[in-house]
């Protein structure tokens, strides 16, 4: 442990980390009474009556979850967009965060300062403030890990395991965009034209969290979940804590115009963008009397919630297990994943 | 990024994530209905009418924070430790945390069970439960984010702020244990005996966050704040953020018997005791009318809480800088620190 902590690191003042903090992290607390500018063992947070806290937390290790290589804006806005979106599957207000940061030495100032400016930005645009974190150094890749919190009323949270048989599956946006952009990042897709390979990749690089259609699903949906780790894995996910199996029409499963572009070049895509992860839309669940109300809600948004299955009583599956995903294609066959996700190990 | 997400990745078994937590951290989890049995995006956290949440999150980075080959159990203890420690200088009552891991490929699932078992018993005393997490792999060293979650009257949370000129400077329990004890482990201390060599490691190994005395000085004490960085460099945070000085008289700083046993053989260590960090005690100041109730807190607590200083008001240095530190020794002369302690970077 030749770097264990010691006076010769005591004394390493290229990045200190209280100056580090006073000049890059203490503006992004300024609005939050309860951060205390970031000068105290720890943050108060009121909650206000009514309303529970809801928490998540998230790391992400370069080289693992994004290239190595990749921009501090890119890390700074998937670190906030993981994190949010599971406040969004849970129908949250998101309204803080605290973040720890493990910077490799060679990290300098100019990446923690582009950095900390996309943390401003997205916390701008989410109206949530830095509330506390701890800075360090590691011989390893940058690790930055990620704590949000956010509240719900009481007893409203949307949760995994509230889809009943009979409910109707629907997922936002568009699905598979971010595995085939971390394609374009990392082989390219021979053939595709630059607008759609961009179009791809800034959905792998800057994911956007569904906070305002988590907020609108209170109340509507009956269970939820973000897509992370893959449409096929995460509905497994959903209907396993439900009990119950979701049946999917592959065909109705939305994709972007690039995605489809990327698809018609070499056919195996689809399968890639069914199971491939970094999406953070929403899937979820709700009752066919809310058809309706699902179509103002994806009105009011501009987002598209499209309609892509059903849940059913839960399956025994051909070998006595149960299978909590049938997906089917346009003809009525039955499709197997065979890796039906991202798995962290 | 070779080891970027991707299909390889999701058939490594070995360790898979969902397995891993069902087995070793949903147990955790499992008194805690707002934990939903990890299985669902984030935790929901009640906080009650009347009090306010306090947050705090630290990482820890193997052969930065710990050595790398330490073992399981004190990297589970210290992980808790350092963050009770935080909600302790609050004065905070600990609830909950969640805790994001990145694993190196070589953890096996030995040392994942005896870490958890670590953080088993560190939840039974100290009454907290797991709420969520993140279990990630690294290519670099293990790397540990607890972010922990409790809770204080509104208003009443203990702050570094709040000395005023002639408050008395309090420490707890005994000072330079840890950073004695990782001198040990690091290079020995030439004609230490063993007993005293285990009891310094043992406090190193080991902290033990001061929560019930934190909950003891709400109301009692005018700032706190724990003892991670040094003595003299968190007295230093805490004088600065008081707008004070800290008037210390450094032969009255609390000293076990191992430790006094260790500044006999080497007097330089006594230096070392002071600024070096891990101590997990906490600092606190308190008026001289409530040295009486801080003398009945002491034996409640069993815990020695000894005076070493008074609050002035601020004192401008020989070079025209504060000194937020005064350190005297017993001829009544200062002292000076160039390395008052540990700093990140």
């Amino acid at each position: 442990m030749a770097k264990s902590r010691g006076r010769s690191r005591g004394r390493t003042k290229r990045l200190d980390e209280f100056a580090l903090i006073r000049r890059f992290f203490a503006p992004l607390a300024a609005d939050a009474p309860g951060a205390f500018g970031l000068g105290d063992d720890a943050a108060a947070v009121a909650v206000a009556p009514g309303r529970r806290l809801i928490v998540t937390t998230d790391a992400l290790v370069a080289g693992v979850h994004f290239p190595a290589d990749e921009t501090a804006q890119s890390v700074a806005a998937r670190l906030i967009g993981v994190n949010l979106s599971d406040l969004a599957a849970m129908g949250a207000r998101p309204a803080a965060y605290v973040l720890a940061i493990a910077l490799p030495r060679r990290c300098d100032v100019g990446w923690i300062k582009a950095f900390a400016g996309e943390l401003g930005r997205q916390q701008k645009a989410h109206r949530i403030t830095l509330i506390g974190g701890d800075t360090v150094a590691t011989e390893g890749p940058l690790t930055a890990c990620l704590t949000a919190l956010g509240s719900v009323a009481k007893g409203r949270e949307l949760r995994r395991s509230g889809a009943r048989a009979g409910d109707l599956v629907f997922v936002s946006g568009s699905i598979g965009d971010a595995t085939l952009g971390l394609k374009v990042v990392q082989h390219g897709i021979a053939g595709l034209g630059k607008r759609h390979a961009d179009a791809l990749v800034g959905r792998y690089r800057r994911p956007r969290p569904r906070v305002r259609l988590g907020l609108g699903l209170v109340g509507l949906a009956t269970a939820a979940i973000d897509v992370s780790d893959g449409l096929i894995a995460d509905l497994e996910h959903l209907a396993r804590a439900s009990r119950c199996t979701a049946e999917i029409d592959v065909e109705r499963v939305p994709l972007s115009a690039a995605a489809r572009a990327a698809i018609a070049l070499d056919p195996r895509l689809r399968r890639r963008a069914l199971t491939g992860g970094d999406d953070y839309e929403l899937a979820f669940t709700t009752p066919p009397s809310r058809r309706d109300a699902i179509a103002a809600l994806a009105r009011r948004l501009r987002l598209p919630l499209t309609e892509i299955g059903r849940i059913r009583r839960a399956n025994m599956g051909g070998k006595g297990g149960t299978r909590p995903v049938d997906a089917r294609d346009g003809a009525g066959r039955s499709l197997t994943f065979a890796d039906a996700g991202y798995r962290h190990f």
